[in-house]
């Protein structure tokens, strides 16, 4: 699995940004429980953490190839031509690429809009609880994108334990149907 | 498991009114699994369905005494302090007085305003899915009416099946602790 907690050069800005960077730092060493940050390198598919392009702490996480089964799900969309006002929610399971167990999904989507072009804005809300933290995303997709395995994701919010107040994307893409999707979240300080 | 679908005397007020409640009426029949509908009187603990005071349908369905398992739950709240920002999502099962399994709910809520006088504002999102159509469920709880037992609850709307169109209200209490709660939903055309 590889989680990247990294304190970049912009971290070493000011003293100010240098506190906070070690108070995050701190923060998550304190709360994620042991074993749960890891670098093993030999499932690494991270992207570099650049962190010099804002005024963040320079954190980041990157989560990448994670298996993503569904537990439980239940819906009434009609897959061949979605309408406005179906639903669907899913109870998930998250693994990384060595199948270790990171936590669970719960998630919503809605179909809302048909745009003149075809796509079926769907508005997708979870909230995925890790071991060390949850995180929430939600937004737009096309159920089209979903369908066709395609990529599709939103923004997410770290909103407690080691995630917390980093923000990035929650994506995924259907590999094939009604088997474990394939998942990311990249998040940055 | 008593589920009123009456007609009451206000459907036969006009033609129009009289032919919608057929209409929803033969929608209900044809949409409900066999052996979904039922009136045996054994487990009767409904409400009269009035059906007389506004321009409804005078559809009305009642489902009391149902016995609510969480067969999954994530949260993060402290129980005694609760915090604006914490959040829990559920996974539930619904049986009937009969314990028989009448669907699922998924449930997310989030602790949003904390009133001056005590009152933790707490909204609650379902979606709930039951054999023979879907009600969708939201709106506010104060957290410690949930914590003592007393019965909470928020509007309701059926989005699909047998469900479609009524409305009315979710409700729901702890029996005791870490125990599946007592839950009744109420709708009318």
């Amino acid at each position: 699995m590889n989680i990247r907690r990294s304190m970049s050069a912009s971290g070493l800005v000011s003293g100010t940004v240098l506190a906070a960077t070690w108070i995050a730092a701190t923060r998550l060493l304190s709360i994620a429980p042991a074993g749960s940050i890891k670098a093993t390198g030999t499932t690494a598919t991270g992207t570099t953490d650049t962190g010099t392009t804002d005024q963040g702490t320079g954190l980041s996480v990157v989560l990448e190839g994670l298996h993503e089964p569904q537990i439980s799900t239940e819906q009434n969309i009609d897959i061949g031509d979605p309408q406005i006002g179906q639903i669907g929610n899913y109870y998930d399971e998250l693994y990384d690429p060595d199948r270790e167990r990171l936590g669970v999904v719960f998630g919503r989507f809605e179909v809302r809009y048909k745009k003149v072009g075809g796509a079926v804005l769907t508005y997708y809300t979870e909230d995925i609880y890790l071991r060390d933290g949850i995180i929430h995303a939600e937004g737009w997709a096309d159920f089209n994108d979903v369908k066709n395995g395609r990529w599709v994701g939103y923004p997410a919010v770290g909103i407690d334990g080691a995630y917390r107040g980093l923000d990035g994307r929650r994506e995924w893409r259907v590999i094939e149907p009604h088997q474990p999707v394939e998942a990311r979240i990249i998040l940055a300080g």
